[in-house]
Protein backbone atom coordinates (compact mmCIF):
# COMPACT_ATOMS: atom_id res chain seq x y z
CA UNK A 1 0.00 0.00 0.00
CA UNK A 2 1.54 3.29 -0.61
CA UNK A 3 1.70 5.68 2.12
CA UNK A 4 0.48 9.21 1.31
CA UNK A 5 2.29 12.75 2.50
CA UNK A 6 2.08 16.30 2.29
CA UNK A 7 3.78 19.04 1.96
CA UNK A 8 4.16 19.48 5.59
CA UNK A 9 5.63 16.97 6.09
CA UNK A 10 8.58 16.79 3.62
CA UNK A 11 8.87 20.19 4.94
CA UNK A 12 9.66 18.35 7.81
CA UNK A 13 12.44 16.72 6.46
CA UNK A 14 13.91 19.96 4.29
CA UNK A 15 13.07 23.03 4.84
CA UNK A 16 12.94 24.07 1.13
CA UNK A 17 9.61 25.09 0.04
CA UNK A 18 10.39 23.97 -3.63
CA UNK A 19 11.57 20.77 -2.57
CA UNK A 20 8.31 19.96 -0.13
CA UNK A 21 6.44 21.21 -3.09
CA UNK A 22 8.51 19.03 -5.79
CA UNK A 23 8.52 16.17 -3.32
CA UNK A 24 4.35 16.21 -2.84
CA UNK A 25 4.33 16.05 -6.66
CA UNK A 26 6.32 13.26 -7.12
CA UNK A 27 4.45 11.46 -4.56
CA UNK A 28 3.03 8.72 -3.46
CA UNK A 29 5.94 6.88 -3.58
CA UNK A 30 5.90 2.79 -3.48
CA UNK A 31 9.10 2.45 -1.28
CA UNK A 32 11.14 4.46 1.32
CA UNK A 33 14.12 3.84 -1.60
CA UNK A 34 11.42 5.14 -4.02
CA UNK A 35 11.21 8.49 -1.88
CA UNK A 36 14.91 9.11 -1.26
CA UNK A 37 15.49 8.64 -5.04
CA UNK A 38 13.39 11.12 -5.65
CA UNK A 39 14.25 13.51 -2.87
CA UNK A 40 18.28 12.96 -3.98
CA UNK A 41 17.15 14.39 -8.03
CA UNK A 42 15.25 17.21 -6.38
CA UNK A 43 17.88 17.89 -4.33
CA UNK A 44 20.77 18.28 -6.50
CA UNK A 45 18.77 19.26 -9.66
CA UNK A 46 16.18 21.42 -9.11
CA UNK A 47 16.22 23.39 -5.68
CA UNK A 48 18.62 26.09 -6.54
CA UNK A 49 21.27 27.87 -4.21
CA UNK A 50 18.76 30.05 -2.93
CA UNK A 51 16.11 27.14 -1.64
CA UNK A 52 19.25 25.56 0.08
CA UNK A 53 20.12 28.24 2.05
CA UNK A 54 16.62 28.27 2.86
CA UNK A 55 16.52 24.80 4.02
CA UNK A 56 19.54 25.64 6.06
CA UNK A 57 18.41 28.31 7.94
CA UNK A 58 15.43 26.09 8.89
CA UNK A 59 18.15 24.41 11.18
CA UNK A 60 18.93 25.54 14.55
CA UNK A 61 22.96 26.01 15.52
CA UNK A 62 24.25 22.57 16.91
CA UNK A 63 24.28 22.71 20.18
CA UNK A 64 21.49 25.43 19.95
CA UNK A 65 17.84 25.31 19.81
CA UNK A 66 16.74 27.98 17.70
CA UNK A 67 17.04 28.31 13.90
CA UNK A 68 16.70 31.55 11.84
CA UNK A 69 13.66 30.60 10.43
CA UNK A 70 11.21 29.49 11.99
CA UNK A 71 10.92 25.73 11.55
CA UNK A 72 7.96 23.67 11.93
CA UNK A 73 7.32 21.82 15.04
CA UNK A 74 8.41 18.06 13.81
CA UNK A 75 11.59 19.73 12.36
CA UNK A 76 12.54 20.88 15.75
CA UNK A 77 11.66 17.72 17.67
CA UNK A 78 14.03 15.84 15.27
CA UNK A 79 17.02 18.38 15.57
CA UNK A 80 16.78 17.86 19.02
CA UNK A 81 16.83 13.85 19.00
CA UNK A 82 19.65 14.13 15.96
CA UNK A 83 21.67 15.51 18.70
CA UNK A 84 20.63 13.45 21.40
CA UNK A 85 24.23 11.77 21.29
CA UNK A 86 26.25 15.01 21.16
CA UNK A 87 23.62 16.44 23.81
CA UNK A 88 24.63 13.22 26.49
CA UNK A 89 28.56 13.08 25.16
CA UNK A 90 28.75 17.36 25.99
CA UNK A 91 30.39 18.71 28.95
CA UNK A 92 29.91 22.52 29.62
CA UNK A 93 33.68 23.09 28.06
CA UNK A 94 32.95 21.45 25.09
CA UNK A 95 29.32 23.02 24.72
CA UNK A 96 30.96 26.09 25.11
CA UNK A 97 33.88 25.65 22.28
CA UNK A 98 31.02 24.46 20.29
CA UNK A 99 28.48 27.72 20.37
CA UNK A 100 32.31 29.71 19.71
CA UNK A 101 33.28 27.89 16.52
CA UNK A 102 29.65 27.65 15.74
CA UNK A 103 29.53 31.58 15.77
CA UNK A 104 33.00 31.48 13.65
CA UNK A 105 31.43 29.32 11.20
CA UNK A 106 28.08 31.01 10.28
CA UNK A 107 30.45 34.41 10.52
CA UNK A 108 32.37 33.17 7.63
CA UNK A 109 30.14 31.57 5.66
CA UNK A 110 27.01 33.13 6.18
CA UNK A 111 25.19 29.98 6.95
CA UNK A 112 24.58 27.48 9.82
CA UNK A 113 27.18 24.93 10.32
CA UNK A 114 25.21 21.83 8.79
CA UNK A 115 26.32 18.33 10.04
CA UNK A 116 24.56 14.49 9.69
CA UNK A 117 24.77 15.08 13.73
CA UNK A 118 23.33 11.34 14.38
CA UNK A 119 25.36 8.98 16.79
CA UNK A 120 27.65 11.49 16.72
CA UNK A 121 29.28 12.95 19.89
CA UNK A 122 30.54 16.56 20.85
CA UNK A 123 33.75 15.48 20.16
CA UNK A 124 33.26 14.14 16.53
CA UNK A 125 31.20 17.18 15.68
CA UNK A 126 33.83 19.76 16.91
CA UNK A 127 36.63 18.16 14.99
CA UNK A 128 34.52 17.94 12.13
CA UNK A 129 34.08 21.54 12.46
CA UNK A 130 37.40 22.30 12.55
CA UNK A 131 38.43 20.75 9.85
CA UNK A 132 36.05 22.10 7.44
CA UNK A 133 36.11 25.77 8.72
CA UNK A 134 39.62 26.55 6.62
CA UNK A 135 37.50 25.52 3.36
CA UNK A 136 36.32 27.46 0.23
CA UNK A 137 32.86 28.86 0.97
CA UNK A 138 31.79 26.78 -2.82
CA UNK A 139 33.11 23.72 -1.23
CA UNK A 140 31.73 24.37 2.67
CA UNK A 141 28.15 25.14 0.51
CA UNK A 142 28.35 22.17 -1.13
CA UNK A 143 29.51 19.91 1.94
CA UNK A 144 26.13 21.53 3.45
CA UNK A 145 24.00 20.54 1.31
CA UNK A 146 25.56 16.96 1.37
CA UNK A 147 24.73 16.80 5.03
CA UNK A 148 21.39 18.28 4.54
CA UNK A 149 20.77 15.33 2.02
CA UNK A 150 22.16 12.90 4.81
CA UNK A 151 19.66 14.52 7.69
CA UNK A 152 16.77 14.95 5.17
CA UNK A 153 17.06 10.98 4.03
CA UNK A 154 17.02 9.90 7.71
CA UNK A 155 14.01 12.03 8.38
CA UNK A 156 12.22 10.29 5.20
CA UNK A 157 13.33 6.80 7.12
CA UNK A 158 11.48 8.04 9.96
CA UNK A 159 8.48 9.59 8.66
CA UNK A 160 8.09 6.40 6.64
CA UNK A 161 8.37 4.08 9.83
CA UNK A 162 6.49 6.40 11.81
CA UNK A 163 3.48 6.40 9.07
CA UNK A 164 3.34 2.64 8.40
CA UNK A 165 3.27 1.84 12.04
CA UNK A 166 0.05 4.34 12.37
CA UNK A 167 -1.72 2.63 9.19
CA UNK A 168 -0.93 -0.79 10.40
CA UNK A 169 -3.98 -2.67 10.38
CA UNK A 170 -2.85 -4.68 13.45
CA UNK A 171 -2.37 -0.97 15.31
CA UNK A 172 -5.59 -0.22 14.37
CA UNK B 1 53.04 55.52 -8.06
CA UNK B 2 50.50 53.56 -6.21
CA UNK B 3 47.38 54.44 -7.45
CA UNK B 4 44.42 55.46 -4.99
CA UNK B 5 40.76 53.68 -5.30
CA UNK B 6 38.46 53.75 -2.35
CA UNK B 7 35.31 50.90 -1.81
CA UNK B 8 33.20 52.82 -4.51
CA UNK B 9 35.36 51.56 -7.49
CA UNK B 10 35.77 48.37 -6.49
CA UNK B 11 32.18 48.28 -6.01
CA UNK B 12 31.68 48.98 -9.35
CA UNK B 13 34.46 46.18 -10.60
CA UNK B 14 32.30 43.68 -8.14
CA UNK B 15 29.15 44.91 -6.77
CA UNK B 16 30.12 42.70 -3.47
CA UNK B 17 30.02 44.97 -0.33
CA UNK B 18 32.25 42.94 1.19
CA UNK B 19 34.10 42.44 -2.19
CA UNK B 20 34.43 45.92 -1.58
CA UNK B 21 35.75 46.45 1.55
CA UNK B 22 38.16 44.29 1.23
CA UNK B 23 39.99 45.46 -1.40
CA UNK B 24 40.17 48.77 -0.17
CA UNK B 25 41.98 47.29 2.58
CA UNK B 26 44.09 45.44 0.87
CA UNK B 27 45.15 48.34 -1.34
CA UNK B 28 47.13 50.41 -2.63
CA UNK B 29 48.61 47.86 -5.10
CA UNK B 30 51.83 48.15 -6.73
CA UNK B 31 50.20 47.25 -10.25
CA UNK B 32 47.48 45.86 -11.81
CA UNK B 33 48.54 41.90 -11.84
CA UNK B 34 48.77 42.61 -7.47
CA UNK B 35 45.35 44.15 -7.48
CA UNK B 36 43.95 41.10 -9.65
CA UNK B 37 45.52 38.70 -7.38
CA UNK B 38 43.75 40.07 -4.35
CA UNK B 39 40.69 40.17 -5.68
CA UNK B 40 41.01 36.89 -6.99
CA UNK B 41 42.04 35.78 -3.39
CA UNK B 42 38.91 37.90 -1.75
CA UNK B 43 36.26 36.70 -4.47
CA UNK B 44 37.11 33.42 -3.72
CA UNK B 45 38.30 32.68 -0.19
CA UNK B 46 36.74 35.58 1.65
CA UNK B 47 33.26 36.42 0.13
CA UNK B 48 30.50 34.24 1.23
CA UNK B 49 27.88 32.65 -1.24
CA UNK B 50 25.57 35.49 0.01
CA UNK B 51 28.33 38.02 -1.47
CA UNK B 52 28.45 36.18 -4.71
CA UNK B 53 24.04 36.73 -4.85
CA UNK B 54 25.01 39.96 -4.14
CA UNK B 55 27.33 40.72 -6.67
CA UNK B 56 25.37 38.55 -9.20
CA UNK B 57 22.14 40.83 -8.71
CA UNK B 58 24.36 44.15 -9.60
CA UNK B 59 24.33 42.78 -13.41
CA UNK B 60 21.26 43.81 -16.19
CA UNK B 61 20.20 40.70 -18.00
CA UNK B 62 22.18 40.07 -20.85
CA UNK B 63 20.55 41.78 -23.58
CA UNK B 64 18.70 44.04 -21.24
CA UNK B 65 19.22 47.20 -18.97
CA UNK B 66 17.73 46.93 -15.78
CA UNK B 67 19.89 44.83 -13.00
CA UNK B 68 17.83 43.69 -9.42
CA UNK B 69 20.18 45.86 -7.41
CA UNK B 70 20.73 49.60 -8.04
CA UNK B 71 23.48 49.07 -9.49
CA UNK B 72 26.31 52.41 -9.29
CA UNK B 73 26.55 54.69 -12.67
CA UNK B 74 30.03 53.45 -13.49
CA UNK B 75 28.64 49.50 -13.50
CA UNK B 76 25.82 50.44 -15.80
CA UNK B 77 28.16 52.33 -18.09
CA UNK B 78 30.53 49.22 -18.39
CA UNK B 79 27.97 46.29 -18.45
CA UNK B 80 26.40 48.48 -21.76
CA UNK B 81 30.11 48.72 -23.07
CA UNK B 82 31.04 44.74 -22.27
CA UNK B 83 27.44 44.06 -24.44
CA UNK B 84 28.46 46.34 -27.00
CA UNK B 85 29.06 43.46 -29.43
CA UNK B 86 26.31 41.65 -28.43
CA UNK B 87 23.84 44.62 -29.20
CA UNK B 88 25.87 45.66 -32.51
CA UNK B 89 25.00 41.66 -33.56
CA UNK B 90 21.48 41.73 -32.75
CA UNK B 91 18.53 41.11 -34.88
CA UNK B 92 15.39 41.77 -32.82
CA UNK B 93 14.25 38.27 -33.36
CA UNK B 94 17.35 36.68 -31.52
CA UNK B 95 17.34 39.26 -28.71
CA UNK B 96 13.84 38.41 -28.25
CA UNK B 97 15.12 34.57 -27.87
CA UNK B 98 17.82 35.98 -25.51
CA UNK B 99 15.03 37.74 -23.38
CA UNK B 100 12.73 34.29 -23.13
CA UNK B 101 16.48 32.06 -22.67
CA UNK B 102 17.61 34.76 -19.62
CA UNK B 103 14.08 34.31 -17.88
CA UNK B 104 13.84 30.69 -18.41
CA UNK B 105 17.43 30.30 -16.82
CA UNK B 106 16.52 32.92 -13.85
CA UNK B 107 13.65 30.62 -12.97
CA UNK B 108 15.45 27.65 -12.49
CA UNK B 109 18.56 29.08 -11.37
CA UNK B 110 17.30 31.76 -8.73
CA UNK B 111 20.04 34.30 -10.40
CA UNK B 112 20.66 35.91 -13.98
CA UNK B 113 23.04 34.23 -16.45
CA UNK B 114 26.26 36.01 -15.95
CA UNK B 115 28.82 35.46 -19.29
CA UNK B 116 31.57 37.38 -19.50
CA UNK B 117 30.03 39.80 -22.63
CA UNK B 118 33.33 41.43 -23.86
CA UNK B 119 33.32 40.65 -27.96
CA UNK B 120 30.93 38.27 -28.10
CA UNK B 121 28.25 38.13 -30.45
CA UNK B 122 24.81 37.49 -29.58
CA UNK B 123 24.97 34.21 -31.25
CA UNK B 124 27.52 33.11 -29.00
CA UNK B 125 25.83 34.23 -25.92
CA UNK B 126 22.68 32.71 -26.42
CA UNK B 127 24.56 29.26 -27.43
CA UNK B 128 26.22 29.16 -24.24
CA UNK B 129 23.40 30.07 -21.90
CA UNK B 130 21.38 26.96 -23.92
CA UNK B 131 24.91 24.91 -23.08
CA UNK B 132 24.85 26.06 -19.09
CA UNK B 133 21.17 25.68 -18.93
CA UNK B 134 20.80 22.27 -18.10
CA UNK B 135 23.59 21.79 -15.27
CA UNK B 136 23.01 21.53 -11.91
CA UNK B 137 22.60 24.20 -9.97
CA UNK B 138 25.68 24.45 -7.59
CA UNK B 139 27.40 23.75 -10.80
CA UNK B 140 25.80 26.88 -12.82
CA UNK B 141 26.55 29.06 -9.38
CA UNK B 142 30.23 28.16 -10.10
CA UNK B 143 30.50 28.96 -13.60
CA UNK B 144 28.34 32.42 -12.77
CA UNK B 145 31.48 32.94 -10.01
CA UNK B 146 34.09 32.29 -12.75
CA UNK B 147 32.47 34.89 -15.15
CA UNK B 148 32.01 37.15 -12.12
CA UNK B 149 35.72 37.08 -11.71
CA UNK B 150 36.66 37.42 -15.80
CA UNK B 151 34.11 40.39 -15.67
CA UNK B 152 35.83 42.28 -12.25
CA UNK B 153 39.25 41.35 -13.76
CA UNK B 154 38.49 43.70 -16.99
CA UNK B 155 36.84 46.37 -14.97
CA UNK B 156 39.74 46.34 -12.70
CA UNK B 157 42.01 46.79 -15.59
CA UNK B 158 40.11 49.52 -17.36
CA UNK B 159 39.90 51.39 -13.79
CA UNK B 160 43.71 51.26 -13.71
CA UNK B 161 44.17 52.64 -16.71
CA UNK B 162 41.70 55.02 -16.91
CA UNK B 163 43.14 56.06 -13.09
CA UNK B 164 46.52 55.80 -14.40
CA UNK B 165 45.81 58.59 -17.53
CA UNK B 166 44.10 60.91 -15.09
CA UNK B 167 46.84 61.03 -12.96
CA UNK B 168 49.49 61.20 -15.56
CA UNK B 169 51.51 64.55 -15.40
CA UNK B 170 51.52 64.60 -19.32
CA UNK B 171 48.04 64.81 -19.28
CA UNK B 172 47.82 67.83 -16.51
Amino acid sequence: MDLVFDENDFFGCCGSARFAKEMALASPFVSLEDAISAARDIWFNKVDVNGWLEAFSAHPQIGGTHSSAPASGISAEWSKREQSTALATATNSSLQELSEWNARYRQKFGFVFLICASGRSTEEILAELKRRYPNRPLLEFENASQEQMKITELRLAKLFTTRATDSSPAVK
